[in-house]
C-alpha cells in the first residue's frame, strides 16, 4: 500500500531523544536550539495586511532583494531572481532532493554530516557516499574535506551532487581553510558536480576565521547556497533562503510550488525588517558574545570532566563541541555512544551519538555531539559531570 | 544530472496566469485567493515568546487538541495524537504523495480535480485515473462520483488512494449528496482504497447542504482528512492541517519532519486564536456574507453575458464557478478556453481554462473556471462582458 520510500524512513532515534528533551528537568546538549533569552517578541508593526494573502512562491520581492545584495557582500554573484525564500532550510534539502534523486543516485557529503540532510536524501533514495574531514596541522581539528578524494570518489561514484557544511560544520564544527574552500570550488567545477552549499551557521563566529562561501568562489558550474534565519534571528518563524545557480533556479521554484506553494508572509516580512534593522550588528554581537561565553562555559566542563577520556578541539564557532572518545586501554575499541543514550536520558542528560551523523556504510564508533548553546552555565556543569560519569562505568562494563 | 521527477515538472501555464494578475489593472477570475476586506490585522498578543523557538513537528499541543475537538463535531473519530499540523494544506498533498506513490503508482481522482493535486501526485510518478462527477436530478450539477465506477476502477487499476473534494469541490463546485458521502465510504473501504478527503472550502457555505465528511461515515479503514485556514482566517500564515488513521499518521509526521521540521509557529497561534475565538461564528457569517453577495452579483454577470454561450449551477459554497462551453452550432465543437486565455490575458482578464483540470489522457475541452471571491461587483461585470465577447469572437473564427 505505501510507496518504496516509506521502507526508507529512518530509526526514530532523534524524534526519541527531542522528545526526551521536553521532559521537566531534562538537560539538554541535543537538538541545536538558540538560547531562549536570545528570542524577544518582533516588532508586529513590521507586518503589513498585505501579507495575510497570499503571496508569490518566490518570496517576498523586497526580501529577495535584500538577500541577494547580503550574499553578493560575501562574493557570490547573483541577483535577487535567483533567490528563493525557504520556509527553513530543511525545505532546500527536501527540494534539491527533488530536482536530484532517483532511487540508487549517488551523492558525496561530508563524513560526518548533517543528520537530517542524510535522512532526506535516502528518503528519496540516495546512496550517500561520505567524504572524510582531513586532520589538520594546528590548533585546528579539520581544515575539510581533500579536494582530491572528492575528485576521485566523484569520478568512482557517478556522483553529481555534493552537500558540503564548510563553516562550522555540523556535527564538527569544523570551518575550511581559505586555500581549501578555493580548492573545492575548483574540484567540483572539475568533477562536474553540483554544489550544494549549507552556511546556516555563518554569524555564530567566535574566532577570527575565513568564512567565505564556497559559492563565492564558483566561477560558472551549478550551485546552490543555503542559509537561514533560524539560528541569527528567530527558528519558530521557519525561514529561511537558497539561492541557485541560473540552470537551478527555475526548476526548484516550481517544485516549491508544489510543495507549499509559498512561505508564510508573516515570517518573511519579520526576516525583512531584521535584515533592514539598524540594530543587527548589535544584534548579532550580542548573539555571538552569549554563545562564545556559553561555548567557553562547556570548554570549561569539558576539560574538568572529560580530559582523560576523549578529544576535542573548542569549535571556532557554531553550536556543537564534537568529541571523540579514547580508545579502551585494554580492548583498543571506542565505546559506543547510541548504547548510552537510554541510560543518560534516565539520568536526565539527553546528547546526540556521533555515530548516527555518519553515511550508513562507514560505521564508525565512539563519537558525541554537545550542544551548547541552549543549557545555562549551571546546567552544562551538572549534565557533562553526568556524562562523564556514564563513560566511564561504560569503559568499566566493556 | 537532475531526477526523472523533473522530466515531470509539468507546463507552467499556472504559474504564467498567477504572475500575469499581478499586473496593474488586471481582473483576476483565475487564482482562488480570499477577498483583501476579510484580511485584517490580527491580535499579535495571540503570540507568546516561546513561538519564536524551533516546535515540535506535530504542531503546537493546544492546537492539535482544539482542532480534534472541531473534528469531532463534524462526526470524525479522531484524537489530537492524529493530527498533523501543516504548512498550508498543499504541503499535505506532497506528504500523502510521499507516503503512497511510487512511479506508475495508480491514484484515483475526480475528474475534473484539483489541479495542484494532480501536479503534485504526477510529479512523484502517479498515474491519475479520473472518476466523472455525474449528473443529478433537480438543482444540483452533481451530487458527486458514482460509487460503483469507484469499485470498478479501482479493480480494474488496482488503485489504493483515493483523492477527493465532496464539499464544493475544485474547480466543479459540486457537493456531494448526503446519501453519496455515505456511499463513497462504504465503496473505499470494500475496495480497500486509502481515502484522501481535502476539506478547505466547508466554512464558505451559501446554501443549506449536507457537509458531512466522508471521513465521518468511515468505520475503520486508511484515511485522511484535510482542511486549511486559508480560507476561512488568512492565507498567508500558511497554516493547514491533517487528521489521519492510526495507521498513517506516524508516518505523515516523519515525512514531515524531513520536509521543514514543523509548520511556522506564529501562524499556528494565530491558527489557534481564531478557533478559540468567540467572535468566530461571527466572522464566519460575515464570510458568508461577503462571498454570497459576491457569488450572486457573478451569477447575474453570468446570466446577462453568458446565458447563449455556455450552461453552469450556480455553486452552493466555496469560491468558484465552473462553466461548460455551449457546442458550436456548426461544427458541434466547443470552444478549447486555453487557445483564449492569451488574448484574454490581453485584454486585461484572467481566468482558469478548464481542460487543465481533467486528469491527463482524458482530454475534455470547453471549460473554464471562474473564481468569484477576488474582483469587485463592478470587476466582476466588465470581467465577465470581456470574457463574453472573447468567447463569441473565438466561436465564430472556429
Amino acid at each position: 500500500m505505501f510507496s518504496e520510500r516509506v521502507t526508507r524512513l529512518t530509526s526514530s532515534l532523534v524524534r526519541d531523544i527531542l522528545a526526551a528533551t521536553q521532559q521537566p528537568g531534562m538537560i539538554s546538549f541535543a537538538g541545536g536550539l538558540p538560547a531562549p533569552e536570545t528570542l524577544t517578541l518582533p516588532d508586529w508593526s513590521a507586518v503589513p495586511a498585505t501579507a495575510l494573502q497570499y503571496g508569490p512562491t518566490e518570496g517576498e520581492p523586497e526580501l529577495r532583494v535584500a538577500i541577494a545584495e547580503q550574499a553578493r557582500g560575501l562574493g557570490i554573484a547573483c541577483d535577487a531572481s535567483q533567490v528563493l525564500v525557504l520556509s527553513g532550510s530543511q525545505q532546500g534539502i527536501d527540494l534539491v532532493a527533488k530536482l536530484f534523486i532517483d532511487p540508487g543516485t549517488p551523492v558525496l557529503t561530508e563524513s560526518p554530516t548533517y543528520l537530517a540532510a542524510l535522512q532526506a536524501f535516502e528518503l528519496f533514495g540516495a546512496r550517500c557516499h561520505g567524504l572524510p574531514l582531513t586532520p589538520a596541522e594546528g590548533p585546528t581539528a579539520s581544515d575539510g574535506i581533500d579536494p582530491d578524494a572528492l575528485r576521485t570518489l566523484a569520478a568512482e561514484t557517478g556522483a553529481r551532487l555534493a552537500y558540503l557544511i564548510p563553516t562550522f560544520q555540523n556535527p564538527s564544527g569544523t570551518c575550511y581553510s581559505a586555500s581549501r574552500r578555493a580548492e573545492i570550488a575548483r574540484a567540483v567545477r572539475d568533477a562536474d558536480v553540483a554544489l550544494f552549499e549549507d552556511d546556516p551557521y555563518r554569524e555564530l563566529v567566535y574566532e577570527p576565521v575565513d568564512r567565505t562561501p564556497i559559492c563565492a568562489h564558483m566561477d560558472g558550474g551549478s550551485w546552490i547556497y543555503q542559509s537561514s534565519f533560524s539560528k541569527s534571528f528567530m527558528p519558530g518563524i521557519r525561514v529561511g533562503f537558497l539561492i541557485a545557480s541560473p540552470d537551478l533556479i527555475g526548476h526548484l521554484v516550481r517544485l516549491k510550488q508544489a510543495t507549499d506553494l509559498h512561505t508564510n508572509r508573516v515570517g518573511q516580512m519579520l526576516a525583512l525588517s531584521q535584515l533592514r534593522s539598524p540594530h543587527l550588528a548589535e544584534h548579532l554581537d550580542t548573539l555571538r558574545a552569549t554563545y562564545g561565553a556559553k561555548r567557553d562555559a562547556m570548554q570549561s566542563a569539558l576539560t574538568r570532566h572529560f580530559a582523560d577520556l576523549a578529544e576535542w578541539t573548542p569549535p571556532p564557532g557554531g553550536l556543537f563541541f564534537w568529541l571523540r572518545m579514547r580508545e579502551h586501554p585494554d580492548t583498543g575499541e571506542r565505546l559506543d555512544m547510541r548504547a548510552l543514550l537510554p541510560e543518560m536520558l534516565a539520568r536526565g542528560v539527553a546528547f546526540m551519538p556521533g555515530e548516527v551523523f555518519f553515511p550508513s556504510g562507514s560505521a564508525e564508533i565512539g563519537y558525541a555531539r554537545l550542544n551548547f548553546s541552549h543549557a545555562s552555565a549551571d546546567e552544562m556543569e551538572r549534565g557533562v559531570a553526568v556524562l562523564a560519569e556514564g563513560v566511564r562505568e561504560g569503559d568499566l562494563r566493556a
